[in-house]
């Protein structure tokens, strides 16, 4: 199933970046569950582009719901969101059809589908169709609160900036949730917005890594082979544009230690099971253990630079030098977050649904 | 679907670690390829348990095929593939049920499956089990190289200890095939070989990092959105027991640079399309772009260790202290590599076959 | 997956009877295919209501494509199909919700949404959905065409008035195509004319058999077991409102013969393989063998009928007799026909296109 | 998925009519469910021919569950049943290779398979495969069976000679499970087996109906689209071989009445919604209502016959006579009986597992 992910909650993707409308079919809501159009509103602000960084203008994008609430409430049957597309200038894209953007999808998109793909604005590879996924996260993350799952996600480096690590994580996930620019060190996120400020003045773009936790997720989620914890999460936290690499707690740390110092005691504390170091994410062999979920993902810098770059004309066969027109984001990383979000809202949904 | 995985080419896994038999069915395989017995011996070989490391008893799996084959090739049928159990010593693994191993997934599964799991060797969570997906596996590569596909892994790190990289990927992948112990410098070889030894004499373990190469694919293989060619072998490694991360080409590195640094020109080289560096390990936008599929994955130190160990008592619900007895792999990176090339296999054939 | 079918060529549903948009997402079709809009329109317009039944408003619906076509051609990413609702009357549906009609999903779709869906013309039930599927069909069809795959279907029988059977196959399905009221006996189908708008003057409703050829398919699609031709296809075919039964060939009919009378002799004609009947409906274990595929189905009585009828008060738990008001379809037989076409145009393209 | 079925609890299918052993691997089956072994020998007993029809040789199979089951209970992870062929006279099939026999899948196999399929005995295409679906059908009717919903199926008609019809279906459901020769009227029974003992003289075969009554099901079962109750019972229904029709309540009966005739009024009973009468079989709009689920299958006569026919030599490309040799089942209704009660169950239980 292509655009589709998910079995029991399932969400089907469409539309293109210069389209008339984007938006997602999502199936499988439990009925009855409230739909916040508020917290929609809010989520798909914090997706989008802020000018200079620095401030975020809240002007949502104004979608629709289609089908699946009635009243307010999800009626259990599928429920589309409809986006529409107002931006207008196509004619910048044309000629990446044959002159194909280096790190971006225009090559490998026009072999796969026969150069019958839409070129404008990148087609449905574009990072807009994120807005509808980040729609029906605000739906899952709704649904996930209310059985009193959180998830917050920070900016824990960005161009070589760290922000500060994790501390008292109920706190912590609690402030992520609404920040326009999510960092635990607000000093830290100054120098962050300040490097990338200095990218966009060069011509160039930076990236960072992404750390999310999700507190209060019951122990048992996942299977054992195949649909483990971790490679349900990291199969769908790949489609966030950028996202190159994945790990869970320690991640590529662990492999430089010794299980004596990777292992997580368990003890008992209030009658409850809980370990008592969390170096492997609250995942044990493919299932949550009950503690906080944590990883992490790498989002390189946005390959879209103003900077000149090789590359080649596909009706031609030659090597040309290609230099882009038009605004492009510097970095993603912190619009990035909210999608980040919202995927993990919506691969957990589909776990916890049915219990 | 839980134990499955795979659209065209699925592979459904069954059994326990103490059972009769454990194997798979793999389902799709197109109809005449030619199926190698001594090839699949040879492969699971490679993952048996090597005495103090250095010696690869090659004393196979007695495997058996019992459908989807006739004369030597496929039919088209399911392919069931049968690995009988031996082992005997199923009193070592009673009272884990109450006591669960740290890093394991003993506590994990007994909340999973409400206590009536088989605890007896792990289950069905046991590392056996990827046995039959190494026989799997390699009826995948065989049918990969035939299209002229071929995979090498090598243990990039090992207890800290650093393999050389990759050079010339075509030797370095067609050496790597058929090594017991996979590294391209045979003097780090036997260091890492040494730190195995000196850790299993501590009563503990190491982990390390297993880094793989994809030759020969076509571009355009994966979806832009949910299925990218990282989603899909991210969800398919992170079954390998004890893998807690996954990275693409420079991986967690592209978050560190410039856009102008990560983005790999693309320029023409004997009439192809290529990329004049491979920072994005051979995927743009979730598809490959025909250059080498590059990844690494962290394999965490095994978490059955000699050392005494904090955990609970679940009935009695308090803590108490665990001593492992039995043998138990100091590290089971070397063996775990097998399993990357076969589980990669399986999910590349799935997209290919078809084509 | 609920709302969709399919594995290559997927179709997902949504949409409620009075919300303001119904559609549908196809994925996985093939890049490049022609979309034909005037076709799409003109099998939508095959599908309304006709007023008195013997004039066809062709006033075809206002559908929309939003994605996945590109300058008049499929691009291989997700095509939406967009159809606004326009009806208005909601209020005649209010008390549907605690009383429930006979014959309709009102009470077990009450159950199983657990008083969540939306009441309005029946909501996500309602018989309007197969617009979109219609719009969907369409493109299905054409792409057969394109490969010289024919899809033709008969009112067989209506209120027990029989049409002439198929004849010459060729001739039958090219003229069946563009009828309003497809028939191949124009007496007989005055005749059921005549029945319907009886039982409409009685406040009352007919049914009757829909029966299908499809003509060039190649041999050997379908599985030998769970996705058989007959399976797949009849699973599809219960999502038309109303079919409450399906057989392939003489189907019921054959329980009454001897395996010497319904087996079809293989012979040779112009170096291919044919059978000389066609008592199994183009069908032998599950797979086509080249000949007509041809099944029937029943459309039972629409269940809207202007008498009264013994229903529940579900809020007050005892028995309450209903009238409707409003307008209903006497019969939807005729209607259902393109829906039909429609259905088995997508099975078959899902089975058709990867070869 | 090929020869996968299911969601929540799935079915994988495997093995050749003449391999070493067939089996089917069972999984998302949930923990802790009783496995009776005497039970699932009893219904493999119930599939196995009677030699001239009267006498029951019960012998089962001698089946073995490799994995899944841990002291007499479900683990929760993948049960897979083997069940080893004993049959040797694979030389009376080889010739099958090039001339198919007329109403068998060697033809379309062939095609399929481009002649790689295990030609013997009919390979995977063999009702030998409906085996391993009786022992996996036993443990959900045993699962169904603790949640108090029973099915019950008998032979409607065979040879033209008809059952009576059900009458007390608590009553009938509860004798028809263990009969041997599944009729309600032991008089018609005797014609039945005497009709199939004059077919045998003849050197032909015989066809009939089965009916199905499934009691204690919830209402609220299906989907309104797609997989709908009767969509998803016929896709399954259609894999036992020779069923070419599938009809639900009336079925094509529905098609000649009025729709004052065939809605099932609503009344109160014991504070309890039922339906007066049962014409839609249990089935509104794709959901169960809670009145007994009805459903018939056709079967048609054993294309196996022992008279010559008329069939192609594929290799030479001409039209040949054909005559078996071997023996063969004169009818096989009476055996399919307990394979359309082990799928309807495995069907159910996908749904109602969940609840």
């Amino acid at each position: 199933m292509r655009n589709t992910f998910g079995t029991n909650v399932t969400v089907t993707l469409f539309g293109e970046s210069h389209g008339p409308e984007i938006g997602c079919v999502v199936d499988g809501l439990a009925p009855g569950l409230h739909v916040n159009e508020d917290f929609i509103a809010a989520q798909l602000a914090l997706r989008r582009p802020m000018g200079r960084i620095s401030t975020a203008r809240v002007e949502p994008d104004p979608f629709r719901i289609v089908s699946g609430v009635y009243q307010g409430r999800t009626t259990g049957t599928p429920l589309c969101i409809l986006i529409p597309n107002t931006q207008a200038r196509s004619e910048d894209y044309v000629n990446l059809k044959t002159t194909p953007r280096p790190g971006h999808a225009d090559y490998t998109g026009s072999v796969k589908y026969r150069g019958f793909g839409d070129p404008r604005g990148g087609g449905h590879f574009s990072g807009r169709l994120t807005a509808p996924l980040v729609a029906a996260g605000a739906i899952a993350i709704g649904a996930l609160r209310s059985r009193g799952v959180t998830i917050g996600t920070h900016i824990a480096r960005l161009a070589g900036i760290a922000d500060r690590p994790f501390d008292d994580l109920g706190e912590d996930v609690a402030r992520l949730g609404s920040l326009p620019f999510a960092v635990l060190d607000e000093a830290a996120g100054e120098k962050m917005r300040a490097a990338i400020e200095t990218a966009a003045k060069d011509g160039d773009s930076v990236g960072g890594i992404l750390e999310s936790a999700v507190l209060g997720l019951p122990a048992g989620l996942g299977e054992p082979w195949f649909d483990t914890m971790e490679g349900l999460l990291s199969h769908a936290l790949f489609s966030i544009p950028a996202v190159k690499a994945v790990e869970f707690g320690d991640g590529f740390g662990l492999a430089e230690g010794r299980g004596s110092e990777t292992n997580d005691p368990f003890r008992m504390e209030a009658g409850r099971v809980v370990t008592a170091s969390n170096h492997n994410g609250g995942v044990n062999g493919g299932l949550t253990n009950g503690m906080p979920l944590i990883f992490r993902t790498a989002v390189k810098p946005t390959p879209s630079i103003g900077l000149p770059q090789q590359t080649v004309d596909l009706s031609a066969g030659e090597n040309v030098e290609l230099t882009l027109t038009g605004r492009h984001d510097p970095c993603i990383v912190h619009r990035a977050r909210v999608v980040q979000d919202s995927l993990t809202a919506l691969v957990l949904l589909d776990l916890i649904q049915p219990l």
